[in-house]
């Protein structure tokens, strides 16, 4: 943790301090929220560090806006193809541990007012990394810091310190009618 | 519902249409979810319609980065005040109704490949709109056009016509503890 990294304060209310928010569950709508967030606080000047754990350098619309923006930094690490919870491989191991490793370089920098990890609750899940590598990345996030992490089946050692967080629940998915996920909506 | 409307397919699959999403609930994430797949569908070459149905001209982040980019409009009505459903104003109302009118032009005129309606669910609970104004938006929704309804208490009718509902579920909310909205957050 840096002096640095608390020039800054979220807020005109000084008490506030950076939260840790959690978006998880098995609706659509985590890593857009986030993003959603992302382009907020960019709005608001803020500098935004985000860390794809899983996604690797699949099309997703998203990045070709945010790479052209201002004060965004953004990190891919993963691959699309499903990961066997039980049996994980090397290399899906090391891109998380790398992912990881971004992550914890960019929360201790003092350069960001917004860091994303996404879909790293999955990566936990999966047994690409531990539960207490998390914990110790919220432990190292400066006061001023928020702090997002998405993504299915978050830990509830993870929801337990989290300041904010909302389960998407999946009333309705047209995934269960075989509809597959449309170009600019799902990616 | 023109012909023009029909001119772009969202998925590389003919037989995919545009669907029609619903963001409720009283969890965090529902605008900004709305907002991170504008992005996504702006980072796609799509075009994007977002209607603010009760958010007036609050000075939301998101905004100021979203009125710099290509294809994408804005309209912005209603105020920031607490509106009391069992007494809405008529300014409340006529805001409403602006709003109203405003979506149903975009969604008709064959422009948009993506219509964001934020807040919508909440002007029909608080009686600002009737629940059958927001099914008629929906059964003149072009084909392919997706369309996305966000807000607190979305009416049981609407959920039922939507193809995907994610709730967006309130597992804990610093609001809760007091702690006031951050800029580039919350707003």
């Amino acid at each position: 943790m840096t002096e640095k990294s608390f020039k800054r304060d979220l807020s005109s209310d000084n008490s506030t301090k950076g939260l840790v928010l959690v978006f998880t569950g098995e609706g659509k709508g985590k890593t857009t929220a986030a993003l959603g967030t992302a382009i907020r606080a960019l709005g608001q000047g803020l500098k935004v560090f985000i860390c794809f754990f899983m996604k690797g350098e699949y099309p997703y619309g998203e990045r070709k806006i945010l790479s052209k923006l201002p004060n965004v930094t953004i990190a891919s690490f993963g691959q699309e193809n499903f990961v066997n919870p039980s049996k994980p491989t090397d290399e899906e191991i090391s891109q998380a541990k790398q992912a990881l490793s971004a992550s914890h370089e960019a929360i201790l920098s003092g350069k960001y007012d917004l860091v994303i990890l996404d879909e790293i609750n999955v990566a936990a899940a999966f047994n690409l990394i531990r539960v207490e590598d998390i914990l110790q990345l919220i432990k190292d996030k400066p006061a001023s810091l928020e702090l997002i992490l998405t993504g299915r089946k978050a830990d509830p050692r993870v929801i337990h310190v989290a300041d904010l967080v909302t389960e998407m629940l999946k009333i309705r998915h047209p995934y269960d009618k075989g509809i597959p996920g449309r170009k600019g909506i799902e990616y």
